[in-house]
Parts: C-alpha cells; sequence; structure tokens
C-alpha cells in the first residue's frame, strides 16, 4: 500500500549541484530518487522543502515521498543510508499524514552561515566556512540586520531577475554570534528567496567591514533594487537547520 | 642571523602519505618544506614531533627548524597558511632555544581516537570518524584499557617487525568517552610506537565488540607478539592532538 513519508536529510553540498534533479548532474534529490527508484522498481519523486543551491549543506533538509514498500521507517533509513553516498544521511523516516507535503505545508526555515575572519585558517571545517579576507564587526552588523527583520519585499535581496511571483517575506530574526574567529548568522523566517540569505550576508558584511553604513541596509531593502545590495556571499558557509510545519 | 623556531601545525591528513616526506608524494613535510624553501631560497628541513602516518590528521603537530628571515614570527605564520595547501593550516609560530629540537625534547604525546557506532552516518566529519559495523561496550573497553596503562614492553602493539630499538612504553592514560554514537579514546603516553595507538584501538574494539574478555589484554600485552593482538584501526580516527616539552 502506498505510504507518504516524511525525510529528515543532512548532506555536505560540496560536490552537488544544488538540491534539484538536473540530467547528468549529481543532484541531492536525483540521489535520494536514484537509491529509492531501485527500491520501488518504479519511477519515484522526492519533494523537497526547498531548493537549495549548489555548494550549499544542509543538516535538516525535509523531503516527503510516496513508496510502497514493505520496509519499517528505521528500515527504510537504513537502507537509504547504505546505498546514498557517504556526503548524504537520512536522520529519520516517519510516516506521514497523506496531506503532508515537505514544500506547501512548510511555514518556517532556520538557516545559518558561517564565516571566519581570525588569524588561522580553518582546517577540518573548511568546507562549511567562508572565510573573510579582513575582519567584520559584528556589532555594526546586527545593527543593520535589523531592517531586514519584519514583514517586507526583499526584491533587493533576491537573486533571480525574472522573478514573477511575490517579493515578500518575512525575516523573524536575525542573530549574530562571534566564538574567537567564527561568525555565525542564524536567519529564521516564513521563506526565502533564491540567494536570499546569501546576499543578505554580502551585504551585512559590507556593513561589518565598514564599506556601508548600518542605515544603508534600510535604504538598500526600499530600493527594491538588487544592484543596490552587496555581493551574494559564497555557498560553502551556508547550511539549512530546520524546516518547521 | 638563523634562528631556531617552534612551529604548531594542523592538518587534515586524508590526502597525504603521512608526515615524512616521500619523493614524488605529498606529505605534510613535503609541503611545509616545500613552502619555507621558496621563502629561504635553500634547502631547509622541518623537524617533526613524530611522524603521522598516511590518513592520520593533527590539531596540535609540532615541528622545529632553522630559518634565516627578516620575516616577524606572525608573519611567518601568516606567510606559511597563505602558501599551504588549505587542508594544512599552522597555529602558531615560536622564536625557540638553540636547544628545541621537535623529537628528541618531546616528553610526552596525546592522540585522540574517534569512532562512531550509532545508527546515523557522520556527514560532515566522515573524514575524522571511524564508522564501526556494530556497538561497541566502553565499560568493557575501559577495563581491557587498564591493562595498557603504566610502564610495559609494547612489543604485542607494534607494527613494525623489524623494529630493533626498545618497544618499552609508558602510557599513563587512557580516557574512552561515548557521547551519543561517538566514542572517543585519549591516550596519553610518553610515546608510541608505529601504529600502536591503531592496534591498541583494534584490540580493544574487540573487547567492546565481546569477542574477547577484558582481561585478554593483559594476556596480549605479556605475549609480546604482534599476531596476538588485534586488527590495527583505520587511520581516519586518528589525530595527534598535543606535543608536551
Amino acid at each position: 500500500m502506498r505510504q507518504n513519508y516524511k525525510l529528515t536529510i543532512l548532506y555536505d553540498g560540496t560536490r552537488y549541484h544544488g538540491w534539484e534533479s538536473k540530467p547528468g548532474l549529481p543532484t541531492i534529490q536525483g540521489k535520494l530518487e536514484g537509491v529509492l527508484e531501485r527500491l520501488a522498481g518504479a519511477p519515484v519523486e522526492v519533494i523537497g522543502a526547498g531548493r537549495t543551491d549548489a555548494g550549499v549543506h544542509a543538516r535538516g533538509m525535509v523531503a516527503n515521498v510516496w513508496l510502497d514498500t514493505a520496509l519499517t521507517p528505521e528500515e527504510l533509513r537504513d537502507y537509504l543510508n547504505r546505498y546514498l553516498p557517504e556526503d548524504i544521511g537520512v536522520r529519520e523516516v516517519r510516516p506521514a499524514a497523506e496531506r503532508f507535503h515537505a514544500r506547501y505545508k512548510a511555514v518556517g526555515k532556520t538557516y545559518r552561515y558561517t564565516c571566519y575572519d581570525g588569524p588561522m585558517k580553518p582546517i577540518f571545517d573548511r568546507r562549511y566556512v567562508a572565510r573573510l579576507e579582513q575582519p567584520a564587526d559584528e556589532a555594526a552588523m546586527g545593527r543593520g540586520a535589523a531592517y531586514l527583520m519584519g514583514e517586507h519585499d526583499f526584491k533587493s535581496f533576491c537573486g533571480n531577475p525574472k522573478m514573477k511571483k511575490s517579493t515578500v517575506r518575512r525575516v523573524d530574526s536575525i542573530d549574530i554570534v562571534r566564538t574567537g574567529g567564527y561568525l555565525t548568522f542564524t536567519f529564521h523566517g516564513s521563506g526565502f528567496l533564491q540567494y536570499m540569505v546569501r546576499i543578505m550576508v554580502g551585504t551585512l558584511l559590507e556593513v561589518g567591514y565598514g564599506n556601508l553604513p548600518p542605515e544603508r541596509v534600510g535604504e538598500i531593502l526600499a530600493a527594491r533594487d538588487r544592484s543596490q545590495a552587496g555581493p551574494t556571499a559564497p555557498p560553502e558557509g551556508l547550511c539549512l537547520m530546520k524546516v518547521d510545519y
């Protein structure tokens, strides 16, 4: 009997062309579907909560998939972990309600962006940290980040110039924490546009470097113009931590 | 003027053929000497506290090197970090006394070995953890480890069958800690023979799996025969944490 399953997935995105299946290219969705199609003997669609971009990581991606299998949820998790590559893992498989849809039912997401601006060189975590060329002032960035909280039109922070749907989103919180040379930005919000977290980080870093005053972030937001914002921060620092339902 | 320097080095050993220079193969010593020879314009010998094997990591390797350079120690550190590959870093460079020799003056070493026996799959730390096929009982391993503490002839735990020098070493402590599915073995001692930590771990894991009773470890030690001990645990779980002087 076909059953809907909720999967919680983690991956090191370094060598993938993002979440979404692309013919002939390694993607997370493609790897998951490949393993499940071998199990099911039929085409399978794995629906993710969202698309992470090439090189972006996840510790709490959620997906759902309809399957007809005699395996228990734990056996299904173990089967996936056995046949998936070493950089993709499944933390949990649970039977889900028929109406559960990983993308449509998501009501919030948490992303973390990690940078390093210290004198050392990240070695063991070098694939998961964006290394900065100069120190960034977290207090100034915190003042800049305040302008981004709440419900706004984030068109200036959208990487897709052809975006036709609404670019209004709600950012509930942005926490910036320094631990030695490590700076982590934790974003929680209703949802995020393409590259939105990375453009927010790239813009806040300009504030942190002293190239922009914090209040400029409010003006950039109001401009609704991508060219006013800072650069897109590199993918390796970004990780999808959690999806809320 | 030539000056002796003490370097504290960390590296991800995954893609190296160990510490010691080998013609035509990537090694940690070879990479360090290559960068310093470019700086010095002359051959340079980097003396390590010990040789780590292929695939073994370090967070606190110590080395010394004699150099004639106008750079300050901080500039020397930054120069090394800039030109070394992304998986080798230098935490500190300090001027050292003339008599300082990283190998001869070392009086103790700390190694950590990390395993995982949980139902999940290590993803972000997969290169630094040995994954076990079955759960290991840390209490039984602790009872077995007690036989290894103190000064003994560790011939049974030496990977070099042609070892002509003394195989007597002193192991001060072996701490085995479980955190969820992670098991860390921390060894402190006067020095360790080739593969000694990995053979001790491989033997203790046999105890942890229930294949050997804890008291068998004492008999293996007394036998002074490598064939009595367990297998050599894989290199990726091992990390040189600290060298004492």
